[in-house]
């Protein structure tokens, strides 16, 4: 059968401050598209749904939407996971109507061991757990770390297995040998969240969640759909999509397809004066997301806001060569002693506002400073 | 047909800080048991599921046990509406498969519009809103109070109505001229969320929630279930429990069914001594929540903590006819001043414990005294 592969949706997440929530509904749009155009029977979405265990109300009406769409809408079967930044519990609600119209979403281990059959394959849906799940479920003192616990889940469902059927196994945890990005939380220190490789052998296609690049993990059998848009400027090079998976018993194969974000994560370079000329921001797609790698060593006064007005979705600034702050903010110290009190405010304006004081502005500062200093005196 | 009305369940309130998820599933299998034994066709929930729009995730776990094991299980139809206490978005989630199964939840107004229609009857369900959401969903400016929405929102109700069957309304206000308990969140001030009785006349039955007595209304078309637990002291002499419903064109009759709680809330009278005395206190369910009325007027030391080694579940103590301290705390303070360290300490102890300090104890204080004072002269 063919299904389609994706991960790591974190709906609700923010990128620097912006909120995503139209990015994501276009993704999910887009997974929609390329699942009917390759006529999928499934479409697999291996954990983090959300970005917070307590979604804004927001978020929840966008996911809300989708899993309508998705699965009363559009009749696709579904089969999800929690996954570390969902809160099972929360997710759960609605689970056991869900799965009337084929929509399958585990959040607790003891479903993954009622494998979901579809056509010729078994899916084994596996929420992302934490050991003392293994250790109560199983009964097994001894089960401290994932790798340990995982050795009991496969067994588990091996046992389970039809030999006249293909096995996907669909989970959320960190295998040995990946690489990470910027954007993916942490879930334990000291390598004991992760599992080898080796223990997967047996199933036909392992659709990972929890990496955000789909290329993080290459393997024969296993893949990580990395997440339907980039969510931090170290994802800047990668190509954002699902997999589309056609399993048949002893043979698996699998396809990326891409999606073209509504608005990209990237890096422009040039100088201060270039980057605010029109001839050349006129260019640049200034609707993306974008990390700016100024030339300039020079103070630029104001220099945040004057970018915004021209880039509206700014997530970063970086002096490529450093800055001359240092040396100019001792120049000033120095110089600060010896200014008179008008002069400072000139000073002061100027470097805010990249402006000089009008003549009428001058007058007000003057005639402030003395009342001021009438106030002081008559103390 | 028959129907069985019970509103404001709020699960996840606690009770002078008590949990009360014990009393309230135990609530909820009473219910069950009732709607079985009478034989209803369905259950009808008016509103305030939860006790808050971010509810815990116990009481998540709790309210999704209730809702599969109501309408999955027992297979009962289930009619409810968001309240004001829930977030009708967060509450909105799975809806839409529900419905497959007879479980209708409605959160928006505009659900409201689409009766159900079960046996006999068109139930209107709908679920606490606010005037904004009638003054968009009307296009109408003029929309300014609860009774402004509800005379449009009733007109639009009665387009829909079929004349050979009964029309029951389902809703979440204050009806003009009700008697409100200690419980209920107010929903504003001013009046202006009151909706008068004659707007309800042309249902047959309306299934109100909100108000938490079931007296708290009479009317001969409408009811308050009032919630199935007494949560507060106010309600002290309420029974609770549900109304059994049934409707006919033209006549629709109700009869109460009670709740026996798993813990009351209850009030009891005595002397400290009487109410520390193993023959009395042993005579008494402390189980209840208590709420304890003391005859006496001298202070008496570490009194809540001694209570509540007899009394687990103290929601409150009352001097019934005042207490000597003012004056006592008086003498105290002239005295410390003229007392020793060591007498101060023996003071403070027979104050907080009711005990007196052993020969052994007065030892250590002693030490600890002497060592105190020759380290602060060696500083």
């Amino acid at each position: 059968m063919r299904f389609l592969h994706t991960a790591d949706w974190h709906i609700g997440k923010k990128l620097h401050g912006y909120d995503l929530l139209e990015e994501q509904t276009d993704a999910f749009k887009q997974i929609l598209m390329i699942a009917k155009k390759e006529k999928v029977e499934a479409i697999v979405v291996a954990g983090d749904l959300y970005d917070r265990s307590v979604p804004s109300v927001e978020a929840i009406e966008v996911f809300n939407r989708m899993i309508v769409e998705m699965n009363l809408q559009e009749k696709f079967p579904v089969l999800a996971i929690s996954g570390n930044h969902d809160s099972s519990t929360r997710l759960e609600t609605g689970g056991p109507w869900f799965i009337q119209s084929d929509f399958h979403l585990n959040t607790r281990l003891d479903q993954a061991f009622q494998p979901v059959e579809l056509a010729n394959t078994q899916f084994f849906l596996l929420p992302y757990f934490e050991p003392i799940s293994a250790r109560l479920y199983f009964d097994n003192e001894e089960i401290r770390t994932i790798e340990q616990a995982m050795k009991e889940v496969i067994a588990a469902m091996e046992k389970q297995f039809k030999p006249n059927m293909a096995h996907v196994l669909v989970s959320h945890f960190f295998v040995a040998g990946s690489e990470k990005s910027d954007s993916e939380t942490k879930l334990m220190v000291g390598g004991l969240d992760t599992v080898p490789l080796s223990l997967l052998e047996s199933f036909d296609y392992v659709a990972l969640g929890h990496l955000h690049g789909k290329n993080a993990l290459q393997a024969e059998n296993a893949r990580y759909s990395g997440s339907p848009l980039k969510f931090s400027l170290s994802e800047m090079n990668q190509k954002k999509g699902v997999w589309i998976v056609d399993t048949q018993v002893n043979e698996t194969t699998f396809e990326f397809q891409e999606i073209a974000p509504l608005r990209d994560v990237l890096q422009i370079e040039g100088s201060f004066k270039e980057l605010t000329t029109p001839e050349i921001y006129e260019a640049i797609n200034r609707e993306n997301y974008l990390h700016i790698q100024l030339t300039d060593r020079a103070v630029i006064p104001n220099m945040m806001n004057q970018l915004r007005q021209i880039y509206p979705r700014v997530i970063g600034v970086e002096r490529l060569f450093g800055r001359e702050e240092q040396q100019k903010s001792n120049q000033a110290k120095k110089e600060i002693k010896t200014l008179a009190p008008t002069e400072l405010v000139d000073q002061f304006f100027s470097e805010v506002t990249g402006e000089e004081l009008t003549a009428q502005q001058h007058v007000w500062i003057k005639e402030n400073l003395a009342d001021i200093h009438q106030a002081e005196r008559g103390k």
